[in-house]
Formats: C-alpha cells, structure tokens, sequence
C-alpha cells in the first residue's frame, strides 16, 4: 500500500502549510519514494489518534506509524537506507543543530509574519482552536502579534538572523554541502510556512538563502514550488 | 623549524584568552602537530606585518604565513592531511554555520561578561588600544558594556542561546559526533573568552554543554583546562 502522510490543510484542503510537514515530505521526496498526503485539519485530532498523539505530521508505512519530523527522518533512514538523509553521526549531530536554531531562533521573526495569515487561511471549527491555543502560548492576541509594526521589525530580525545561513550558502549550494541533506529540509520547511500563507512573502532579495529556497522549491521536479499557496 | 603561532596574551604573558588564537590551538591539537606559541599584544602589530594585516593569529609553517583561525584550519587540512579538521564538505558547510552563529549570535551574551575583564588583564599601551577600539565598536564604556546588571542579563541569555548547543550534545559526544571536529573548536574558542578571563565564570551547571566543555578542557592532555587564566 502507498505510503501516506497525514498534513496539515487550510479551509481549502489543497493549501499545506506546516513546516513540519514540509519537512516530512521533502524527506520522502528526497529518497525518492511513493506517497500520498492525506490533508488534515488541527481539530481532526480522531484521525490520527493510532499515532498516540495528536499532530501532524504523521506517517503511515504499512503497519508501522510514525510521528514526529525529526522521528520520521530516521525511520525513513532506518528504514530504506538508499539516498541518506544524513549519512553519519556527523551529519545527525549538524542537522540536530539547524533543528534547535530553527525551533528555536528562525521560528521568532517568522511567528508574526504567518501567524495571522495561517488563521485566515482556516475554516470553522479549526478558527477558534487555532486563536485559543495561540494566543495562549503566545500571551497576546493574534492582531497584536502580527500587527503591522510587528510584522516590519520581524522582517528587519529575519533578515539578521538569515545571516548565519548566508554565511553557509555563499560557499555551499546546500546547508549539507554539494547536496541537501535532512539539514536543508528542517530549514526549508520552517521558511516555507510564511511562504506558503502570505502572497506577498519574500526573503531578502539577492541573498544567498534566498537562491537556496529557490533551489530548494525546485528539488524533485518543482514539488515544493509548484504547491498551492496563499493568493 | 617548529611551527609557530602568535597567541594573543595580556600584562602576563602567559595568560592566553583570544577566542580565534584557542580555536587555532585547538586545531593543531587535533592534528597532532609540534608547534610553539609566540606571546603577542594588541599594539604589537610591526611584530606581525609581515602577514599583511594587523590580527592574531597568525600562524608561521617555514615560509608559509597563514592569518585567520579558519584560513589556518583550511590550510591545516590541505598540508596534513591527516585527521581531518573538515573531513568533506557537508563538515565545511556545517562548520561554517557554526561559526557564523558563533560570531553573530553566541558573542553577544558572552561580549559582557568578558569585556571589562579583559581589560582588566592587559598592561598600557594596550589598555588605551583596547579601550578606545571597543567603545568605538560597542557604542558605549567597557563599564556601561560590562555592568554589573549588564552581566547578569547576559548570564541569562547565554543559558538561552546555549540550548542550540544542549540539543546537539544530549545525544552526542561532539558537535561533530563521536569525535570533535573544527566545528567543535570554533564554538569552544568562542566560551573559553569568558573562561579565560573571569575567575568565577561558569556555564550552567549540569548541561550537556557544561559536560562537553570540560571535555574540550581535557583533550590533548589537558592542553586548553591546564592553561593559566585569570585569578
């Protein structure tokens, strides 16, 4: 049976923003694998309850079920060891690193330019769990966290934070070297999200980062670039 | 002829705190070279001309002079071949990052905790050089950079950024895996500044990144923890 990917959706099924599925799904893609995604919506928490637990996204490969980004990456690598998305403790240690800066430092410019775009983007019920819950993690309403203002300075910090991936990718075609790796994945999925959900999203033009997200949109036939996305 | 580095140093020559010189050291380490340090001061720059700019360090290997730590590890790398600081080019990318992270981000926390201090350690002219090229840079007195609240807002973002690190280092001995690599050096080079220079300075207790420290402080017979610091 085709391998399927519970991820993430929109009102409209076709739209997929989640950076972790993103991730998730450049993984398969990049070891060349079958699959087909089964669009999912955040209250759909019954759908996935095999998983034991309750987000996206979620793997299903015959009877085995996975969970997790960072956990479906090593299945995928345990699992169908041709193409590795890391290729030895070295490069887990690497990706390890961008998944702990992507989480925990890209992720703070990026909150406020998607936030509100992304609950737009929802229908009803999926509204009111979206608001409730981040609103609580973030302490303040949605309109405040991506007002205006807040949206500018976050693009300001963007920039300054991209630096260090700059930094990489002026010498580098991939944050894995002459070839992606899980690495560029974690990354490319978290800056995928405000692309996905705000029309009007750029990286800083000119940057090497953002000729890399290009190539990355490119990878596998167009996969990520010829997505839907926000109008 | 033995290698030779020129190692920044303070009022007493054998106090060595320059995080590019210690992530230098650490790469010949690595390599199992022979080598000497050549205690250097901020206003000696005659002493280094001959390496066409003005910073330590500055390696000399017979006719060759190599200035900037990571032009010494690549050169390192390209002489002896042997024990690879970057054993391919997802090593180099990965290295990379980190020290654009070092630079950008791990600094800034650890700027005011080690300024003042520094100053503290050098004799004249060094202390006006210093001095008037840090506040030029910094925008303000090594005494407003180094304040006492300045320094323990900076202790508490340390611990934050430090979290990057602690992701790596609970499952793996290095940043480079089972064993250290250049990557390894960069962000070490980076933490001995403060260590160097502070009698009571001390990362947070009981973290995978603390551990990994004093890990780094043991390798090579103890090369880098039986170093003379501050008092």
């Amino acid at each position: 049976m085709t391998m399927q990917l519970f991820d993430l959706c929109g009102a409209d099924p076709q739209i997929r923003f989640s950076p972790y599925c993103w991730r998730a799904k450049m993984a398969i893609r990049h070891k060349g694998l079958t699959f087909e995604t089964v669009p999912w919506r955040f209250t759909e928490k019954d759908r996935i309850s095999d998983s034991g637990q309750g987000r996206v996204p979620v793997l299903i490969d015959g009877d085995r079920i996975v969970s997790d980004s960072w956990a479906i990456a090593e299945y995928l690598d345990e699992t169908y060891p041709d193409r590795p998305l890391m290729k030895d403790e070295a490069a887990k240690a690497s990706a390890r690193f961008l998944q702990a800066w992507s989480n925990g430092v890209l992720f703070a410019p990026i909150r406020p330019i998607a936030v509100l775009p992304v609950y737009d983007l929802l229908g009803d019920p999926d509204r009111g769990y979206f608001r409730e819950s981040r609103e609580k993690m973030l302490g303040q309403k949605l309109e405040e966290h991506s007002s205006r203002d807040a949206v500018e300075a976050a693009y300001g910090d963007l920039a300054k934070t991209l630096r260090s991936l700059d930094a990489v990718l002026s010498d580098h075609a991939y944050l894995g070297g002459a070839e992606p790796y899980w690495g560029d994945y974690i990354v490319f999925g978290t800056l995928y999200w405000p692309y996905a959900v705000k029309a009007d999203h750029k990286l800083p033009e000119g940057t090497p980062t953002a000729a890399w997200f290009d190539r990355l949109l490119a990878l596998y036939d167009g996969y990520a670039g010829s997505a839907p996305r926000a109008a």
